[in-house]
């Protein structure tokens, strides 16, 4: 129940140990097809670059910057969190040149600062924001953002890695350009994998693209002979064949539930936890209407030691819960419910060993009171 | 029995397979650090710097160049195969001068044309070259490269993607400055990760760059504060944890094998390999002196299609070959017998079954004599 990774299934666990067999096996090619077509259901998309980057979530901020800026360009990045941060060094270091609109840690993304922010800076022609910022828990009104992009003339950039899956998505219908997430949070897939999908917008920027990315790795103008549509099928890099076993599984299940009964899920189990934890004593750091349910940021009560309470909920309890990140570091803990880890029996367990730990600690809580209210949090 | 992904054993895929914890936690830190010395011993080094990346060998290579090039610099890049070109191409990206060096494919670097480059070019200050070409199945003398390297003030960067743990390969004795490799290969780890290796010297070097590297996902001056001894271990990118798993135990059965009782199998195999192969008819395209053992490059016999004898023994023998890349592509097959594909078994089988396909394609050869002389080289 920390920020990611979260508990893969038995499932997905069972799918990533087959045999491995070859990147261009024609059993291989069909699975990446099915790989692409969950992908656009969990992105809602139709967008045809939608394919899982072979490295972690990061890579896949880079994919999107290392293949969208060229010399010249200009990005305005929304920062509200350490990932919003992580943009800006990964924007500025592909060759953009960066202006940051930096807001409070447990704040959501302003419109209307987005909004002045580009009417002072004409020749901006991207934006790039965090959807679910992980540091902090938060979450920004993606659809407003992209809207107020396209209405400027600039190409999104959002960052999905802890939303995908989790809360809702709807790429097409809120005209996101470029966007990347994670395999490790909502999907309950193993870490390694970045899934990142691009508008036809974004596609005929990087094919137009004047001079060649810095990248080879990451180079979409080359992976897209690799996983695009028809028998091209060119070799550019061996692909993660076990962990994309493994994503297609996760995928699978996602669609079986169905994202809208998954997003449901999650806000359920949120709901009852928070009632367990506001019981506790412990204090919600996000307000109601900003707050993702796959990602609860909690302040840590006054006199008790960060480091010891995770380190006894880790041993005793075989729990993990996240430390906080950046300016929440040593202030706040995450507790993360997330994909395949949200649900009743966690949230049961969390608040009762989390009010065990804190009592052994000296922050006195009635955790009996707490279950029930979470319980009744259930029934309501 | 393609050039990778080699089989993977069941003891690595049940690694593989088990539970996902956090990238943080105590009893993952502990695997890294068992991981880091596995990976010195497989690299016979002591250098600190020695670490698996996030991602396919490809990214291994990119992390060499990313981090290694700064303004100014000058490479010679050795080129004599799909690897050799690749590396060009990687370097000038990450804003290196490259000097490129060429050689017929199926031949090997020529440490005579290497001095006579770089005494023309006494600004160049680092040389690259691929130790096993697994386009050509060619090995390079780089133990001699290295040397010359360093009597010429150069840094020395290698693609050991396919020679770790399949042949003999020694960093710290043959003085190599950077090196990558994957786990697809002699390792039969699934793919996904590539192990790296820096010397002091290259160390020095990454650490005083004046200017950051283009790539903040492979910058290791960042990925040294998750990697690197002592208690830091500062969050960078969620590392692919059961993929590391599975690295862990490869690299133990390695080690339990033993180095040289590894590479003697893969030269013992190899053998017999070519006996029974060249009983059937097909001709060895890279001279004995330097093939490599693990990657058979051999020419398609004269009106034989090459797409069908391959798609016919994947489809009736379950059996994968791979096909020419670059130059060779259409005009040569890639047998691979790597790590734990490198037995008795596949090699009877290859031969067995390739020459069944053969004699059905109406290429004539004597299967039951090619058989015997395949385990008469097994007696030898």
């Amino acid at each position: 129940m920390g920020p990611g990774p979260s508990d893969v299934s038995e499932r997905v666990l069972k799918a990533l140990s087959q045999p491995t067999i070859g990147h261009l096996d024609p059993s291989f090619i069909t699975l990446m097809n099915d790989i692409k077509s969950l992908l656009q259901y969990a992105f809602q998309t139709k967008n045809e670059l939608t394919i899982p980057v072979s490295a972690p979530g990061s890579s896949g901020m880079e994919t999107c910057f290392m293949n969208l800026v060229e010399p010249g360009d200009k990005v305005l990045v929304c920062i509200n969190g350490v990932f919003g941060m992580r943009m800006r060094e990964v924007a500025t270091r592909a060759g953009a040149q960066v202006e940051a609109l930096e807001f409070e840690w447990g704040e959501a993304v302003d419109p209307n600062a987005v909004i002045s922010a580009l009417a002072k800076n004409p020749d901006i022609n991207m934006l790039a924001f965090v959807h679910a910022e992980t540091s902090t828990g938060v979450c920004s009104d993606t659809k407003t953002l992209c809207q107020i992009a396209r209405s400027h003339s600039c190409l999104s950039i959002v960052d999905a890695v802890t939303s995908l899956g989790g809360s809702e998505l709807k790429v097409d219908e809120w005209g996101v350009d470029a966007i990347y997430s994670g395999t490790q949070k909502c999907l309950s897939c193993i870490p390694g994998l970045s899934p990142v999908s691009f508008s036809p917008k974004a596609v005929e920027k990087i094919k137009n693209r004047q001079g060649k990315s810095f990248s080879w790795f990451l180079d979409l103008n080359l992976v897209m002979d690799y996983w695009g549509e028809g028998a091209k099928r060119t070799y550019h890099h061996t692909a993660p064949v076990n962990s994309l076993y493994a994503l297609h599984e996760a995928l699978r299940i996602l669609k079986e539930e169905g994202l809208e009964a998954a997003c449901a899920r999650h806000v359920l189990h949120h709901k009852a936890l928070v009632a367990g934890l506001e019981a506790l004593g412990i204090k919600m750091l996000v307000s109601e209407a900003i707050r993702l349910p796959q990602l609860n940021t909690v302040g840590i009560p006054d006199g008790i030691d960060d480091a010891e309470v995770r380190s006894s909920l880790l041993k005793d309890y075989d729990l993990e819960i996240g430390a906080g990140l950046g300016k929440f570091a040593g202030k706040a803990w995450r507790i993360g419910l997330m994909g395949n880890a949200c649900n009743k029996k966690n949230v049961t367990y969390c608040i009762a060993s989390l009010g065990a730990v804190l009592n052994q600690q000296g922050h006195s809580c009635d955790v009996e009171q707490a279950l029930k209210l979470t319980e009744q949090a259930y029934q309501a």
